[in-house]
């Protein structure tokens, strides 16, 4: 797919998916840190960390959350869309080196006020780290041809 | 001041608020794209935003949103806490160099589940970019005193 | 807690402290080799390292005792301050993975000059690896009404 | 000079300099925010720090002085040598965007106990805005054989 410009509301179907995996390294942990201005000693103190339940540090939340968001603005349904709202379940921690899998499915449409739902989940392996759902406003084809790259 | 250990649920008050500001600027915008993955042109590239309803790049909205999350972490309850869900409203766009004001409060409490409900608001000067409601757990003052540093 | 905005000159006593801890990683050492430009090789080149006294690699001494000026800039003093000086003896070597933890302590004061003079000293477990003393310039209860937030 | 392995005691003299420079960027500044966890809002937020004395945000102080380090780590003497101790005074804010020179000098040797002083400043243009000095310990010339690379 070259210069992927994203999906216009009449091509969406119920079902769709989409997903993006990163590894999470100390490297994306220091950055988010600085970026956020979180800097809770369980994502940078080992020493701190490995006294909490989680026994090491962990990365932080909406940093693994981060990859979801880079679904549904790269690939489901990736640019055009408008983000409007997205509600997330920490289940799980991650730790540094963890690969985190982001998924996006489209779990309902309103083509009427071109809405999509989309449910919304991060697993490292097997384990569900994340779930939680989205809404985007998502143009219609006519919107996209004006804009369009 | 001794080191900052985060409340415990016995000293949160409904209505306790903390807040935190931070420019976003184009490098947190590039630096939260190669995080995140999420290199969306509408954040990236100024000619195609230009062509878009924003008029011009904007950030990522869970790049504002990481402010949030800074404040739970770091202020309101800080250390210790456990981020059990969030969920966010992106009301309006964040441009490069908009500074961006995030706030915590605490807007209901649960202490015998050791949980507290956080309204959570993101502004630019007046304007409410985001909003939304994270759920924390909260050690009690005997956990902490274990896990004090 | 409302946000903290640093001491004022006349809230500082002799003998208060604070301190910061933090796992000093990979990460932190590429991305401070980038940030200034040191790319000695007994930082960044396991091979050449283990050849020297050292046995592997270490962290620039200028990174960890950045862990200092954090303590300084965000809690004792914290924001208002103005760093006029630093001087620093670099004790022992910190290796990645070690937790640095950066400490400051007022030890004396000039509350006509609005100068407090802060011992610092950063340290991995018991062993003192940096020490070293701060003067700063630190706003009086006026001038931060003037300017807080 | 390829694979410079740093200068042996008997090669250095009194009056030797070299320098490097560098812009300091939003980048830098949001890096070195995550790296040090100083996270002090005159570094980060343009509306609190436009209302200081210095009317817009400023690079951390050690973050210029990491130039500093860098010279003495990579080009006088560069590698071989051990940091033992840094002196710094900050003369006048750095802005994002300024470029910083940093500049080292070898101002006393003791050939004896393999010291050398190194005058040590950055400036932005003429502005003078960090000064001090370094010692560092650099080996002999049978010392660097035995372990050049």
């Amino acid at each position: 797919m070259t210069d992927f410009a994203g999906y216009a509301i009449e091509d969406l179907e119920e079902g769709m998916e989409a997903s993006f995996s990163k590894t999470i390294s100390d490297a994306d942990i220091v950055a988010y840190a600085g970026i956020s201005g979180d800097t809770n000693p369980v994502h940078l103190d080992e020493a701190y960390a490995s006294a909490t339940r989680f026994g090491g540090r962990i990365a932080h939340g909406m940093l693994s959350a981060s990859l979801i968001s880079a679904v549904i603005g790269t690939r489901l349904p990736g640019p055009g869309a408008i983000y409007m709202s997205q509600s997330l379940r920490f289940r799980a921690p991650v730790k540094p080196g963890d690969v985190v899998t982001a998924t996006a499915r489209v779990s309902a449409l309103d083509r009427e006020k071109r809405r999509a739902t989309i449910a919304c989940a991060a697993h490292v392996g097997e384990t569900l780290v994340i779930d939680g759902e989205a809404l985007v406003m998502v143009p219609g084809r006519a919107e996209k041809g004006d804009k369009a790259r």
